[in-house]
């Protein structure tokens, strides 16, 4: 990581409301890190096809994975440009006017090629991290992934060329002509809440359910 | 509406774990109507570029609309096809097994191709359609939009022509020999919640929060 900002291109340039646009690491990072699902886009041709894989952002990768069966991961492995979208959604803004009606969210948009990760050992280590990614702590207890298990685990690692990261904050921003229109104006927030965990009910657990489950939140390591 | 099944084609087949797909309108419109944001593809070239939108279903389109210098939307109303995908995450499988590991999650795929909407009636009666499908009831209190900002406003309409989707609920899947393994498994539920509305902090509003933003819930209108 030699560069505190991705480069821009004309593929990656934010050109609307270019004030809500970031380019440094840090801030798509930060996204990547808290979000669960990626929507990962490839092209079959003019179609383009987008479809949601969780994902663990390791470095300037995003580790992928799923059957050997999957079309999308198929044609990523061979190296065809792709897109990973994460989105975090974090608020309705109602402003007094429908036109500034608008949504608080962070969203990183990935662009970059994707390979495959062959070596068995690897594909144990990444999907490891994938499961402490998504709830910290969980690889020290469940078995982990065996040879045959591996095997039969398409894992690839797409990595980052271009990024770019929005963001938008705060209350509404009405013209001021709007400021008198007697209604109410503000944000409701939005958060991804995690509820009591539920025991596996049909084959009901012989431990309680560990911390991690119990106070799950999310971005939160 | 003349069937009750989408068409399949090789574009929307569901290949991987084939019992957790669906066809049938009622599903996919269901995932649809709970969702807020789709991730909306379209390719440049090779390049697929994957971006968040929110949207409103209404029949069998789906509604998006921007900045008329928007690239997304310039670029689809040319009648590229496009993708626009939903992604409801429900929860966190934790199986005893690393391998089993998963989500609960209701994701629709949509496939179509968009036009423009050109009348600014039209632009206006379905812009009120999307802030009621966000927050039903705010439509009748937000100042409507005026003829300058419907000519500033690019409305799509993406015609859905092939859709599926793919669902997963329940308790973790483990193998038979996993079930003696000493950890706890069970689901981690997830939803979208709402807090308590936060005034507009620049412009303080003259009214209190009315009951359907103190008692947001997504899904619920």
């Amino acid at each position: 990581m030699s560069t505190e900002v991705y480069p821009q291109s004309p593929r990656n340039e934010l050109r609307r409301v270019a004030d809500r646009g970031r380019y440094d690491r840090a801030t798509v990072h930060e996204i990547l890190d808290e979000g669960l699902l990626a929507h990962v886009g490839f092209a079959l041709g003019p179609q383009p096809i987008v479809l949601p894989m969780a994902y663990v952002r390791l470095g300037e990768s995003l580790i992928l994975h799923g059957s050997p069966a999957n079309r999308m991961l198929r044609r990523l492995a061979e190296g065809v440009p792709a897109c990973a979208t994460v989105t975090l959604l974090d608020g309705l803004v109602l402003a007094r006017s429908t036109f500034h009606h608008s949504m608080n969210f962070r969203s990183a948009v990935v662009f970059g090629t994707a390979r495959e990760i062959t070596s068995l050992e690897e594909r144990g280590e990444v999907l490891e991290r994938l499961v402490d990614a998504v709830v910290p702590g969980r690889s020290a207890d469940a078995r982990a992934a065996n040879h045959r298990e591996l095997q039969f685990t398409k894992v690839l690692a797409l990595e980052i060329e271009e990024a770019s990261a929005k963001v938008r904050t705060g209350p509404p921003l009405d013209d001021p002509e709007d400021l008198e229109h007697p209604c109410w104006a503000g944000v409701i927030p939005l958060t991804l809440q995690a509820g009591e965990p539920l025991d596996d009910t049909a084959h009901p657990p012989t431990k309680p359910a560990p911390a991690y489950a119990k106070g799950y939140r999310r971005g939160v390591p």
